[in-house]
Formats: structure tokens, sequence, C-alpha cells
């Protein structure tokens, strides 16, 4: 299915690495379809991809060259973190960016929170009123501990999308994809047990590893192909890990999408160190390519993939809908999913339930990865425009969030404390990692509407940034 | 503030140990309000409290008597179980009874439903449906991590209540009470640690302390004055309890409200051994008695208890709204509330907010509080018609759950089996103990409005008891 990922993949290492320099024609649509064996339209879809990522650029009737200067940012590096289990820290600074108070007044550049204006979300509305009206009131009864039969079939279905064939009875509805990974990592693991994590990583699944004891395993991330598969080899060779979590697709914070046969090889590795993989999918349906990518989950023949995921970042984080697929710990996860909250909210499901089923789903899929789309364009030009030289900006390939890497010896918690009085935040990147790497690196949010005051906020960042620059030097 | 119920058990407690006998005249009101130092009104509360309890009867212009065969069923004994900490078993019942699904065609008689169909509960329906309606969609957007403000606002105030003073900055709203106790106890506890609980105890904490790894000590417990103090304090002699997990107020499911003194002294005895109390207040607001009781919470100094409460009982469970107040675990639980679901869904708590602020909780609660008292008596009254001779019956002072004991010998998950053609089903006593004890016990629900399909099916599960007897005979 994704063929052409790994086509550019290739093309793009190649580009990376200097054999096509600056200014290069690069091969010809046919050619590279004799030489790898593929459709024109593979190699055509790997040329738009590379393209999306700056590395390739067409010339009418001419072919692909590789862009003479080319325009954006370079991408960050690879995170070379500790190789070993670390108990993990940083609760404080996640504490600092979920606290905020939702203050219109301030442009939260950091939050993982979705456009939720959009007019195709309007039925969703509506149906939560209907049920309000309903002479029943079935939203105020207990739900079944699974979850909504209505909205699981739903679900079901929808994960056919990611190559996913699993029925209504082997999903669970949690609270949130928060209560889905908590509830995995809680199903496997106990206190003191390692948990390998890509690195940077989604802060929220590695406080759970710390609430609940556990250690991280930082594994070397690839901001274009993701977790390093050879580290990982290494890692699981050399410490007794429990599971790896990762988000493969649209990865938060990085934005890549992993190629298909390195989650193939993810799993073959899992399988042969026999360790549950904690598939975090909660951007996937907000990838820029279609048809999206399939999960690693949709590889899984002995049910040792638990796949998280939630309607937060595609609907709207306020009604915390989430599900879990967990495989063969179906029922330790159900057990932990009953102490954690008993059961589900009966509403939301219902009204999300009832959003599928009308076929609303996909049309707001569509106008939101579009909306998204550009405003990744639009974020990598103004940090081209507002930022220092030599920031680096990683190219997400799905969901609204961006990686940005300064300096080596900036430090972004100082950057936050600048911006506090010019009611702008950021993400600070040590929260992305266990043992509080990345402090140089920061998340900036790009799924509002590109409009001058969000152009202001990016300005001020950079201004700030440029300002702690000169002070430090 | 509940001097009368102190009265009402020392009475009680003489009647029951034969100081006074069938037939006896009990002592004037005149009398015991000198020989006590109270008003004649205490000591005419303190008799109504016993006449609910079937314990005393008026007769006009004569004073009150034990009554001469007392026609409400003798109460539950006081458990006896094991002595000593226990891994929790019985998830397999738990998961038995509320997977049921929410079949309108089975009458169950088991689950901790309220009544949610009063008209009183209209209001908050409306708020829900017009959150949905508004153009901003604040429903939509993650909610501040402590929950919002409006609604600990409301929390704060209605607490004073139970004679507590927190502020809105000490608490926490969370998914339902389970996530209240859960982040309760993962904040204090660790994996092997025990926990003493009352005996018989909400199913719910204990299958939490069992997916997290606690070991429970259960503490017998009397079905009129609640945990034994005596048992409690060689517990904590003998073994390194970390923290005592208990609901004092309208038991679940015994439906005693332990007596203040009682509170005060069981609070000393943690302060003493220096252990946390989780206190489950969940059902403290449907006391029949007015001024509902204090809590443990309200006598706190040092910040040691947890009250867990949720509007699941009180209003609706299917919202999912509950909160804690951590008192100096706040930060822990916090953590705890974080990892677990992340924040607590918006619209639900702006609705509820709502709710209370416009005045109408209170209204709501004297209607369902004097349902529930009928259902209570209803209920007793049933049991006595339709159950065989020798059944026992607790006397709960608030909520809408009765115990029942049987014969020692007799199994109710043998009675569940035969019940589930007929379409009525109870909750087995044997969740209610860590270590499978009160097996010949069942948890019935009086919330319904009591129609001739609720009495029928009371019948029927009389009925299905008394075949079963004969069987064993």
């Amino acid at each position: 299915m994704t063929l052409y990922v790994n086509l550019a993949e290739l093309l793009g290492a190649r580009i990376e690495n200097g054999f096509y320099r600056p200014g290069d024609r690069l091969p010809s649509v046919r050619a590279l379809s004799m030489e790898h064996g593929v459709s024109l339209s593979t190699v055509q879809q790997a040329y738009r991809l590379l393209e999306d990522n700056g590395l390739a650029a067409p010339k009418p009737k001419s072919g692909y060259f590789v862009p003479a200067s080319r325009k954006a940012p370079a991408l960050p590096a690879v995170g070379r973190p500790a190789q070993r289990p670390v108990d993990i820290s940083q609760w404080d600074q996640v504490l600092e960016l979920i606290r905020a108070k939702l203050d219109i007044n301030v442009i939260q550049l950091g939050r993982g929170m979705p456009d939720v204006s959009s007019p195709t979300l309007r039925p969703l509305l509506r149906a939560l009123g209907k049920i309000s009206r309903h002479h029943d009131m079935p939203g105020l009864y207990y739900d079944n501990i699974y979850g909504t039969q209505a909205l699981r079939d739903q679900i079901a279905r929808l994960m056919l999308d990611s190559g996913c064939r699993v029925n209504a009875a082997e999903l669970v509805v949690t609270t949130g994809c928060h209560e889905a990974l908590s509830a995995s990592i809680r199903a496997i693991c106990d206190p003191g047990d390692i948990v390998a994590v890509d690195s940077p990583s989604f802060f929220g699944a590695m406080q759970t590893l710390k609430g609940l004891g556990m250690k991280a395993l930082e594994i070397p991330t690839d901001p274009i192909t993701g977790i390093s598969l050879e580290a990982l080899e290494l890692a699981l060779e050399q410490w007794p890990i429990k599971a790896i979590q990762l988000t493969p697709n649209c990865n938060n914070p990085l934005g890549y999408i992993m190629p298909e046969a390195r989650k193939k090889a993810l799993l073959t590795l899992a399988q042969r160190y026999d360790v549950a993989v904690i598939e975090d999918d909660v951007y996937g349906d907000l990838s820029y390519t279609y048809p999206r990518p399939r999960t690693i989950k949709s590889f899984d023949v002995d049910g040792r993939v638990l796949l998280c995921s939630s309607f937060s970042k595609t609907l709207a984080p306020g009604l915390r809908i989430g599900w879990v697929a967990p495989g063969r710990y179906l029922e330790r996860v159900l057990h932990m999913k009953y102490i954690g909250t008993g059961s589900t909210a009966t509403q939301p499901q219902m009204a999300i339930a009832e959003f599928l089923q009308a076929g609303h789903y996909k049309p707001h899929l569509r106008r939101m990865r579009s909306q998204y789309q550009r405003g990744r364009d639009q974020m990598i030009d103004w940090i081209t425009r507002y930022f220092p030289a030599g920031t680096r900006v990683s190219r997400p390939q799905g969901g609204f969030m961006m990686w940005v890497e300064l300096a080596d010896d900036f430090d972004t918690l100082r950057l936050n404390r600048a911006l506090l009085d010019q009611g702008v935040q950021v993400a600070v990147g040590s929260i992305f990692s266990a043992s509080g790497k990345y402090r140089n690196c920061l998340r900036m949010n790009y799924s509002a509407k590109p409009t001058s005051e969000v152009e202001n906020a990016v300005r001020k960042v950079g201004v700030a940034i440029s300002e702690l620059m000169t002070q430090t030097d």
C-alpha cells in the first residue's frame, strides 16, 4: 500500500546524503518505475511526498530537481538520548503546560488542541443536544463497561481504513486516549518494568510510565522514518523490556509517518523478543496522504499490539472519548478500565456514533486534513521568516503539530518565561524526553486558521528567541 | 450535630442486648432528656430513628415500647472476615454484574443505579442541551486539569453541608467516583501494600485494590454503627496498614450511617498510626435524616483524609462526574488523575455547575430522599412477605440499597443463575468481600418507584430462594 513511501524514503536519503546535489535533475518517473519495478503513479506519489518535504521541486516538462536553494529550514537532528532506562521527570513542566487556563488572551501554540470551530462539527453538537431532549434520557444511565455497542460498531468499521480487522467485541471505549494508554500500560507492566519509547515522545504517555513507577528507555528516532530499529534491537538485546510504546503515524511531536516496511520490521522484533507494542494512533486519521497509513496493529497476528486512539484530535478533546483494541490483553485492559473510571460517559458516545453513522466523519476529516496541511506550510513559512537562521523544523505528514529545534545551548524554559507577558506559550522540548533532553526544542501547534493574530504570535516567539540568543552570546 | 444518633445507638444496643425486652415500655422522653443532658427534641429524633429501625414503637399517650413481635426482619449479623490481608478475587462475578446489558426486559435489582426519571432532573438535561447550542462550543475544548472552576466552586459550597471547609483549589474533578478512588489509592499505596476496608465493602473500590496489586484487610463491620473500631485498632497494631478505605455515610451495601463519635474516633486512630483515610461519601447527600451527616473529612485537621464523591448517585451515573478532596495528597492525586484520563469531560461539568448554581440540586435531593426512604420501607415489607422466614435485612439510613442475609449455607450465585430466565438479577454478596465471603447475602436496589412490576420481581427472587432452599434440604 505504501510502496511510494519506501521509494520516497530511499530517494530522500540519497538527496540528504548528497548523492544528488542542489540543482541536480532527479531520475525521471519512467526510469524509476523501471528501476524499482513499480507503477508510474507510485513514482509520482513518491515525488509528491518529496515535494511536501521540500526535497524535490517539479519543473514543467523537465521533471524533478533538487531545489537549488532549499527554501525550507533543515530537518531536526536524530535524538541521541541516554541508552539506559531512566525514571521520568518533568511532571512540573507538563503541569505548567496543561494547567494553563483556557484564557482567550493567551495563544497556546503548545497545546495538542485541534480546531473545533469547523462547521463540519455542527451535526455532532446537534446529536449531543438531541440526546438531552430524548424522553428516556438515555445519556443519564451507566453504559456497558465495554462502551456503547453502536459506537464500537462504528469504530470497528473505521479501523478497516488502517487495515485493521477487529470486531466490536474486541474494543473497549475509554475516557480519551489517556485512559487507553494508561489501562494498556497497567495491563502489561508492573512498577520497575522497562518500556522502550520513541524519542522525542508524547509526554502524556511518559507521565503515565512515571506515575506507575516504570522506567523509560528512549530510543533514537529519525524525523522522517521514525524509531530506529537498529537501536531498538540493541536495546531489546540488552534490557528486559516489557513493552514498546510509540506513535508511528503522524507522530507527536515529530509528525513523521513510519514507513510500512519499518512497521512490519518493528513487529517482527517485538515477536522475536516477545514484547507487547502499545501503538498510539490518535493522529492517524489526520494523515495528509490518502489512503491513510496502516497501523502496526493491522499486521498483528498474535494479539500483541494494543492500539490506542481517540476522537480528541479528529473531533474534539472535551468529549473525552477514546478506545483501545487490546488484542490478547482484552480481559486485563477491561479490568483496568473498570477500576479507572467504571464506565465511559454515555451521551458523547451516542452522539459520536450517530455522527459517524450518518456519514459526517469523512467529510469533516477531509476538511481538517487540508486545513492542517495548509497550516503546516504556513507555519514553516513563518518560522523561516521570523525565527533565527539555523532553526530546524520537522515536516509533519499529518496532524497539526511541528517540532522545532534551536541552537544546542538554547533553553526553551527561559523562552516560555519571556513569552508569559506577551500572551503566547509553546510546549517546551524537555517534556518530550524521559531524561529532560531537548531543552533546545519546542513543539508548535498549527491547527488554528492562519490569521494575522497567529502570525503575530509566531513572530513574537521568533523575536523572543532571537533576543534570548543575543543575551546568551 | 447528631447527638440523637448516639442516643439511638445506645438505646438500640440495650434493646438488642435484651436489657429491654419485647413489650417493655421504654424510658420517657423527659427522663432520657434529663439523664443524658440533651433536649427533648433530640430524644424525639432518637426515638424516630429507633422506630425506623423497627426497635421502638409509639403508643399514643403512653410513650415508646419495644415492639411485642417485631414485624420487621432481623438485622444482618456482623461479618467475621478473615483477620489477615488477602489478595482480592471475584472479578469475574463483578464483571457479570456490570456487563449486563441495559436490557429493559431485565429488572436489575443488583445495580447501583439511581432513579433518573424524576422531573427534577429536567433542568440538567436542558443545561446539557443548551451548551451544545452555544456558538463558542465550549464543551468541545479540553478542560482545566483540576476541573471546571464553576463546578469546583459549587462543590466547595455543597461540602459545607457535611461540615467540610475546603476551597475550590483543593478539589479535583474526576471521571466519576471510580476515578476519585482509583487516583487516591494510587497516590498513597504501592503494589503489595495493605489497605483496611469495611466488610462488606463496595466491590468497585476493592477491585481497584486488586487491579493495583494491593491487599485488603477486611474489618468486621456492624450493620448499624459501621466498621469495628476495636477490630480496626487491633489490625493497625498488627499489620503495616497504609490506608483505611470505607463508606461511613449511607454505607454501600449496608446502609448505616456511622455515628459521629465513631467517625472522630476512627480519625484519631488514623492519626495515631499515621495512615491515610479514603472516605467514599457518594451516598452521603441521600441521607434520610436532615441535616445530612458529617463526613470524617470534616474533622480532618492534618489533610490525611481523601474524600471521594460523585454526582452518579444523586444526579446520574452516565455523566461520569465525581470529585476528590485529597488534602495533603493533592499533587500526587492530580498526577494520577492526569495519567488516568487527562482531563474530565467539559460539557457535563458545565451543565452540573449550572444546575447547582440555579438551585435545582436541593429540591431534587429532597424528592429523591423521600422516594428512596419510602422505597426502603416498601422493600422491607416485600422481603418480609416474599422471602423465607429467617431472612435478615439491613436498615439503610440513606441511599437506595439494602443488604439481605439468607441462611448460612445458601449460595446466591446459584440464585442469580436460577433468576436469569426470569428477567431479574441481584448483586451476589461475595463481590462485597475480598475473600469471597457473604455468598449467602445479596444486595437489592430499591431506587425505582415501587410498581407492581418491581414487586413481582422481588416476589420472583423470594420464590427462587425458597425453591433453592428446598432443593438443598
